[in-house]
C-alpha cells in the first residue's frame, strides 16, 4: 500500500508561497514542485533535493530485429560503457547537478566486461520479440519486480532525497509504447513515435510490431503483471519494481522519457498511489510519452523537444526542482518588506 | 553597427551535435541553444557560461496611480532592499547558481538610502503616466539609454561572458505592453495582461490606459526612440541602452520577462541585430511577452506560467543553457563508441 504525500505539508507550502514577497502565484509551476516536494518530504518549507541519485537501466529488446530503430543493437552494450565513463549526456548532466549515476545491465544483449557490479542484477541477455512472444517468463518478472526493488532500496539506503530513473536500449520505445496503449486502451497507431529518429518505412514497421504485439496478448493485458510480462521487457519490469519502492520508501522521484512514463502506467496500477511520488521532468516529442503524462495528470517541467532518455530530461529539470525548494524556504515573506 | 554571432562557430557546433554519441536531433532545443552559445562566442565546442551577472533595473510607473496594478509603488522601493539583501525570488536563483546580482535604482519613486551605488544611475524618481504625457524628457531618454550602455560594459568589464537583464517596478507591465505594441502593430486588448495578477476592473482600466497611451503617441510611435521616450520608461529606456551594448560588444544576453522583451523590442530597432545575441530564458503568462517572443523569432527555454519578472525566468533557465555547452563539450562522439 502506499502512503500518499503529506496533504497537511502541502498546505503549509502553498500558505507559505503565497505570503512570499511576490505577487500571488507569479511563480507558476514552480509553486507547484515546491508544494509537491514539500508533501513528499513532510517539510514545509521543502529542502532542496541535494543527494539525487540516478539509475539508468540498460537492456535490449527482441523486436530491435525487425528493424523499428535507427541504430544497431550493439550501441546498448556500447552505451553502458559510455555511462561507466561519464560521456553520455546523462553522465554529463549528472556531473554538472552533482548527482550520483549508476548504470545497471538489466538485459544487454551482450556479456558485458565491466565496470564491476554493473551486472548485479542482469535478468537476461535481450527480451523476448512482443510481436511473436512474451518479453518475459514468470519467473523472470518477478526477478525484475524484485531487482527493481532492491536497487530502490540500495539508493535509497545510500542517502537518495531524490531519485531519477532513466532507462537506455536500442528498441526500448517499442515496448514502453506498447505498454502505454495497453494501459489507457489506445490504439498503436497513435502512441508510436519515431524514437531515434526512424524513417517512415521504419515508422511503418514499428507500428506493424505494435499492432501484433497488442492483437496477439488481447484482454490478458487488462491484468497490469501480464501486460508488463507480455508486452514489456526485463528493464521496463525492472523500472516499475524500482517505482514502486520509491512510493513505498517514500522518496519522490523525478520521471524521464516514454520508458519511465511506461514504467510508472504499470507501477501506478499494481500499486495505486505511485504517481503520486513521480513529477515530470519534460515533455518528450514521443506520443505515447505525452499521452501517458496526460492520462496520469502529470505536467512536466521542461517541453524541449528531447528524446534522449537516459534520465537526460530528469537532469535538465532538477534545477528547476532544487530552485522551488529555494525559493519557498529563503525568499523574504511580504508582510517583511514593508 | 551590430555584428552578428558567428555563422562558421554555428556550423561547427551544429556538426559537432549531430555526431555526438545521441540519435541525431535527440537533444531539442538544447541543441539550438549549444548552436547559438557557440556562434556568441565564436567557439566550438562552447563554453558553459559561468561568469554570469544579473542587472535589475527597478523604477515606479506613472500609471500605477491609475489603478493598474496589484499592489502599491512604495513595493518597488521595497524590493530594492530585498534584491540587496538577497531575500528576493532573484536573490535566491541568482545564489543557487553563483550568479552577480546588481540592482540599480534607475526611476523609483522615492529616494533611497542605500545600498552604496545602487543610485549611481538614477534617472528621475517615478517615469511619466504615459497616458497623458510622455515618460521621459529627451534629455532624460538620452541619459537612460546612455546609463544602459555605461552599466553592460562596466558588467563585461567585470568579466561577464553572459548578462541577465531583469526589471522591478509596480505598473512596469503597462509601457511594456505599449512598446510591444506600438512596436509590432498590435491592438492594445491583444498585448495586455493581469500583471501582478489584477482583477477585471484592474484590467479594465489597464486597457483603457493603453489605449489612451497608444492614441495619444499615434504615428510618432513608429519612431523607436519616440516611442521609447514616449510610452516607455526611464528603467526601461535603460534596459534598450543595456541590449545595444552588450550586442555591440558581442557578450549574450539571456532574456526574462515582459520588460526585458519590451526593451528588446524598441533596442532591435534602434540597433538591428541586437535580437541576435539574445535568447529567451522563459515564456511568461503576459500576452505582451509571448507576441514579442513570437515576433522575434525566439524560442524560450522555459514555459512554466511565471510572471515574476526580476530575471527570474531567466535565471531559472540559465543552467539549461550551461547544459548545452556541456553536453557539446564533454559527450562522446558516436566514433569513440563503436
Amino acid at each position: 500500500m502506499i502512503v500518499p504525500p503529506s496533504p497537511v505539508a502541502e498546505s503549509a507550502a502553498r500558505e507559505r508561497l503565497a505570503a512570499l514577497a511576490k505577487p500571488t502565484g507569479a511563480l507558476g509551476r514552480v509553486e507547484d514542485l515546491a508544494a509537491w516536494l514539500a508533501a513528499c518530504q513532510n517539510s514545509c518549507p521543502p529542502r532542496p533535493p541535494e543527494r539525487v541519485r540516478l539509475v539508468v537501466l540498460a537492456g535490449d529488446h527482441g523486436v530491435a530485429a525487425r528493424g523499428v530503430s535507427a541504430y544497431p543493437t550493439d550501441v546498448t552494450a556500447a552505451m553502458v560503457h559510455a555511462f561507466a565513463t561519464g560521456t553520455a549526456a546523462a553522465g554529463v548532466l549528472a556531473r554538472q547537478h552533482g548527482v550520483a549515476l549508476r548504470v545497471l545491465d538489466i538485459a544487454v544483449d551482450a556479456d558485458l566486461a565491466g565496470p564491476p557490479g554493473v551486472g548485479a542484477y542482469k535478468i537476461r541477455r535481450g527480451s523476448g520479440s512482443i510481436d511473436v512472444e512474451d518479453a518475459l517468463s514468470e519467473a523472470e518478472l518477478d526477478a525484475a519486480l524484485l531487482a527493481g526493488w532492491a536497487i530502490a532500496r540500495e539508493e535509497i539506503a545510500a542517502g537518495a532525497d531524490l531519485l531519477i530513473l532513466g532507462d537506455m536500449g536500442i528498441g526500448n520505445t517499442t515496448p514502453g509504447a506498447a505498454l502505454i496503449a495497453t494501459t489507457f486502451g489506445l490504439p498503436p497507431a497513435d502512441v508510436v513515435g519515431r524514437g531515434t529518429g526512424i524513417d517512415d518505412a521504419a515508422l511503418a514497421r514499428k507500428t506493424a510490431v505494435l499492432e501484433a504485439a497488442v492483437a496477439r496478448v488481447g484482454d490478458r493485458a487488462c491484468d497490469p503483471r501480464v501486460r508488463l510480462k507480455a508486452l514489456g521487457s526485463a528493464d521496463l519490469a525492472t523500472g516499475v519494481g524500482f517505482l514502486i519502492a520509491a512510493a513505498q520508501e517514500g522518496v519522490p522521484v523525478l520521471l524521464d522519457g516514454l520508458a519511465t512514463l511506461a514504467e510508472l502506467s504499470v507501477a501506478d496500477e499494481i500499486a495505486p498511489g505511485t504517481a503520486s511520488w513521480c513529477a515530470a521532468g519534460h515533455r518528450s516529442t514521443e506520443p505515447a510519452q505525452r499521452l501517458a503524462l496526460d492520462k496520469l495528470g502529470l505536467v512536466a517541467v521542461l517541453d524541449l523537444g528531447l528524446r534522449l532518455g537516459e534520465g537526460s530530461g530528469a537532469l535538465l529539470a532538477l534545477p528547476v526542482l532544487r530552485s522551488a525548494a529555494r525559493l519557498t524556504g529563503e525568499m523574504a515573506l511580504l508582510t517583511d518588506l514593508v
